[in-house]
């Protein structure tokens, strides 16, 4: 995607990727990217959901054996931001990653309008009891950053007090950075006909009438607004511990495509290792498994 | 399986089981099981995985259609109780129901042993944080059953404690039923045998050796204890709002198509319809998408 960057070199064995997308979608700390001139229908070389299904699968796989280290080592965790207008499918994200990860090591967390008890509580209160414990990964769907967001579009707060939010969103991310905690934020970029279309699906759809609101659609006339304070909010929180990444967003297999790999090679560049059994592996055998040894372990898996 | 009831008469149309499992499988308030006559490798009229595996999908359908209207009229919600011995199958349950299911409307909850502040409340103040909101599902992983469980078998608490637990339990799990919680309770019932299999499987997995303890092992000589405890608890603690079944659980095929079902005619008999649309649909479609009329939503579909 055109974000102006200069390219990188394709890394050796990166699946045949021009550029890693890790370094091709991230919003480099201290630059300010330009939405308009990033493409929310690009597809990289890929023409179709079907050139890209293997790969997908394959860092789904990816996920599911990293999350597994990730558990087994209890040093690390991972907090991934989804951002995204209306439609733009964070929803379809998450339903995506869970396909790839045990739902025992991941949870969802969802901030919608802040109730009367957190809006008495500084923004952060309400979002820190749901940090990721050492071990886990938690998905924010939407996040603390709406505080950046319609806050800001809405004048909700007033300028002076989301201005000062950015500063106080980058020490609370590195707090948990110090902590272990690897951050990825996902800004989910669709153009407003993607998002009129995926309206149009919703309405037709008799399972979904039921969640239209007109306001979706008058919430349109902030578009601009909206993409100025996603702009702001790239420029002055991607840092080098909790980088976002702009994620074309308009086909949805792209979208998978893209967040998956990323998600894959960022806990894969954690680089943990299996723990050594604690317990003597031999002596258990002969302890508690000789006199079951003649019973073979296929029959019982077969029958299971 | 045999606990010694009445069978009723298959209900029409329950896809040829000769009784639904909800029924069979129950613990009748008031009555008390004897886990030894209960077959952990009963598989009703199945021979095999193959045999199940297309009700199987069919129910994890049946799921995902329920939870969605659970989830749309926001009026009830669901607490799934997974219980049973080391190697059980809790884990695998877990992963099988969470993939008929949006991962946004079910959660887990894990119970481990309790931290020192836990232990400094009542034995149900950790457990009622995860009790699930209106429209959710919760999933509990171990629960306040280990209370009168574990704590029981090694003599953690005095008797006088854990004998006044269970109206305890009851009280509160009628609190959640008045608030709309379904309460389905599952002892997944495995033998001795079974158990050390999957010991055994385990220990040849070099994936899995870092989390053996041969305590493991040693906490097998508390099988009759355990069972007298888990016999006691269901007697107890088996009510019209918050049902226990026990689930032959040494097929593994077999727990997954009984749980499925299980959860699915409970969703189910919950009789959930679907809100109607509140936004005014026709001039939603007039007043926003008359000029995208031409385009036909089906080639947008076509391209995600």
């Amino acid at each position: 995607m055109p974000l102006a960057e200069p390219k990188a070199v394709a890394p050796p064995g990166s699946g045949g990727t021009a550029m890693s997308y890790s370094k091709e979608f991230a919003v480099m700390p201290g630059s300010r990217p330009r939405l308009e001139q990033a493409d929310p229908a690009y597809t990289d070389k890929y023409k179709s959901k079907e050139q890209v299904e293997e790969t997908t699968r394959g860092n789904l796989e990816r996920l599911r054996k990293a999350q597994y280290l990730l558990y087994a080592t209890a040093q690390r965790s991972l907090l991934v931001v989804l951002q995204g207008l209306d439609a733009s499918g964070k929803d379809g994200t998450i339903s995506h990653l869970f396909a790839g990860m045990n739902p025992q090591g991941i949870s969802v967390a969802r901030f919608k309008e802040p109730t009367a008890a957190e809006l008495a509580h500084d923004f952060l209160w309400r979002v820190h009891p749901y940090a990721p414990a050492k071990g886990g990964i938690v998905i924010f769907n939407r996040s603390h950053y709406e505080d950046v967001l319609v806050a800001r579009v809405h004048k909700l707060v007033p300028k002076a007090v989301w201005t000062a939010r950015y500063a106080l969103i980058n020490s609370f991310e590195k707090l948990l950075s110090k902590h272990g905690t690897k951050i990825l934020k996902f800004y989910l970029h669709i153009s407003p006909e993607e998002q009129l279309k995926r309206f149009k699906q919703r309405l037709e759809d008799p399972m979904k009438q039921w969640k239209i609101d007109e306001s979706d659609y008058s919430e349109r006339q902030f578009w601009p607004e909206y993409i100025e304070a996603y702009e702001d909010a790239l420029a002055e929180t991607s840092t080098e511990e909790a980088p976002w990444y702009i994620i074309p967003s308009d086909r949805k297999w792209f979208r998978n495509l893209a967040i998956s790999e990323i998600v894959a090679e960022a806990l894969e560049g954690m680089k943990l290792t299996l723990p050594s059994a604690h317990a003597d592996i031999e002596a258990i055998r002969l302890k508690y498994h000789a006199a079951a040894a003649k019973q073979s372990g296929k029959a019982s898996s077969d029958r299971n």
